[in-house]
């Protein structure tokens, strides 16, 4: 038997074991519902019919993009930093909504224009002051890009030694809803029309201006057909931003190491899309936390065929939506791990 | 101007601030979706543009039916206590997934057949050995219908003295499905067969038998028309238990002391709708956690015309999908009373 069939056999049977140690509890046979589900793919992913998986947390990435400079969006880019900058001080949308969740908020500056002063949450990891224009060239260079994989697989290395087994991905960066339309029409071959939103508001210029500038982004980047991994890399690089790489990099490796990746909105998707073509098997990984109500998320989550835990028209983004998902992911792990069983056998 | 269309128009003034309260928060205007519009509830609730709630916490009630005795359940009446005795050792449903939400849980014995031994987490409230057998006759008498709606109120009290502003009603009771089906027919007007489903299990004698016996029920009872507040009394008189009608009175008394009360699944709705016919008004202060798997619930939110928080497939009752939804519910208090504010006028 090859490793592989190895590992899908193993993974087969520890299936068939949590669904039996799931029928054991003391309930009727499938009433905790979609919660069941989850808490399957949570003790596959922890490898264990009783998980513990220790502390969560929501990481948000932060950086600011080029392509602002075509009227593709509604604020300027100064406003990712200020946005930040509340993170920092504790009040904003991420930090009371994951403070409702008993979670803990930290900020990456993956490549903000400019630099935040020093915090005790600021995790400072600049690849570079904003990503090139994707409209007139390639969003970073090959080192930027691969600088910026590496800080995100490094960052999860962290998680590790603080005993995160539940992260949340969030991000903040003016303009980054247009750099994932790109990433995500690249790597899901989904019509770009479709993946095309306002964003965190209707850009001055309208969302058919937005569409037509992202077309030629896209038509500019000629991107060339090559190996996954290395068409995957050209996408990233080519449409960007830092916050985006990074935080895919983070994904590969947070699935590497079976931790539970919730997946915040639209960006956070096109992230985890990216991921996945870097490292087959990061999806197995991510709890998919909300629809979004840009657009472009029900078709990416339809595309990936998944049903998000909410569906609460939030489009905030910051992982907002991630931090609402952790108690319903933790209720799945305590289920296996706390909920009593009845007595008698329950076989596989 | 009278004391109600004075009431009226200061709701109004305090909706109109609250909204111009969060559109001044700092975030994309209306980006937190419905999240935003509960917040708008939570604050008319706390009578505050920046409400703090205090503690949550998820009430219980336990109470059994003489109903099971026509075959009505997949279960029989001495499963009620086994599931209230996990409970109280916190290892049932509801203890897993209210730890999962930072939430506390207390059971109230309002009427199983044999009492449980003493507990902290146990408040005693006995109103009788279960119901009687309401195909046969009515489910309690006027003297313990009444003292079941005043113990629930007395319970609100001291929830009161405990600072909880956010209370969840669970439910545990061996045939209590049969009960609820007939408060919802007798209050809304729905079609009986609408609100018939499986409850915990299907019935041994199968669904079309539990319909056929609360047909019967309902004709023996035989409600005669009376002032609302009358023929309500009279229904859950009639059809009981003990748990329905307790969480009815508690519920309007945290109505009107002005607690969140968030509504768990069926049985909780049909009680919130008895609730709102003794008091109306009650349902203003009510949060709908969740769709429940059970088919009458979806019946019971649509003529509420409201949209639950969580649609996970759940029908474990308990309060376990209340449970789930006092983070979301924490989340709208917070984004009220911490979330950054914007600089400038916000007009209403």
């Amino acid at each position: 038997m090859t490793l592989a069939s190895e590992v899908t056999q193993s993974r087969a049977l520890l299936s068939d074991k949590i669904k039996a140690h799931i029928r054991g509890k003391a309930k009727p046979v499938g009433s905790l519902g979609r919660l069941e589900e989850l808490a399957v793919q949570v003790g596959l992913i922890a490898g264990s019919t009783t998980p513990d998986l220790g502390d969560a947390r929501i990481v948000v990435f932060a950086g600011d993009h080029g392509i602002t400079a075509e009227g593709v969006t509604a604020y300027p880019s100064v406003v990712s930093r200020e946005i930040a900058k509340f993170v920092l001080a504790g009040s904003a949308g991420v930090n009371v909504l994951a403070r409702a969740a008993g979670v803990g908020v930290e900020l990456v500056d993956a490549g903000l224009l400019e630099p935040l002063p020093p915090h005790d949450s600021l995790l400072e990891r600049r690849i570079g002051p904003g990503t090139k224009n994707a409209r007139r060239e390639p969003a970073m260079s090959v080192e930027d890009c691969t600088a910026a994989l590496d800080a995100g697989r490094i960052l999860d290395a962290r998680l590790g030694a603080e005993n995160v087994g539940i992260v949340g991905y969030g991000e903040i960066g003016i303009g980054n809803t247009s750099a994932a339309s790109l990433i995500a029409h690249a790597l899901t071959g989904l019509d770009l029309k479709t993946l095309v939103g306002p964003g965190a508001g209707a850009p001055a210029l309208g969302l058919d201006h937005k569409y037509e500038v992202l077309k030629e982004t896209f038509a500019r980047a000629a991107i060339a057909p090559s190996s996954e991994a290395g068409r995957t890399f050209e996408v990233l690089r080519q449409f960007g931003g830092f916050e985006i790489v990074m935080m895919a990099g983070a994904m590969t490796a947070a699935a590497a190491a079976g931790r539970v990746i919730v997946v915040d909105g639209f960006i956070s998707t096109a992230g985890a899309i990216a991921a996945e073509a870097l490292h087959p098997g990061t999806l197995d990984n991510c709890v998919f936390a909300h629809c979004s109500a840009e657009p472009g998320h029900a078709a990416l989550l339809h595309h990936l065929r998944v049903k998000p835990l909410l569906e609460l028209e939030m489009r905030l983004g910051e992982g907002t939506g991630a931090a609402l998902a952790v108690p319903i992911i933790r209720a799945a792990e305590l289920m296996l791990r706390e909920m009593a069983d009845l007595p008698g056998e329950h076989p596989v």
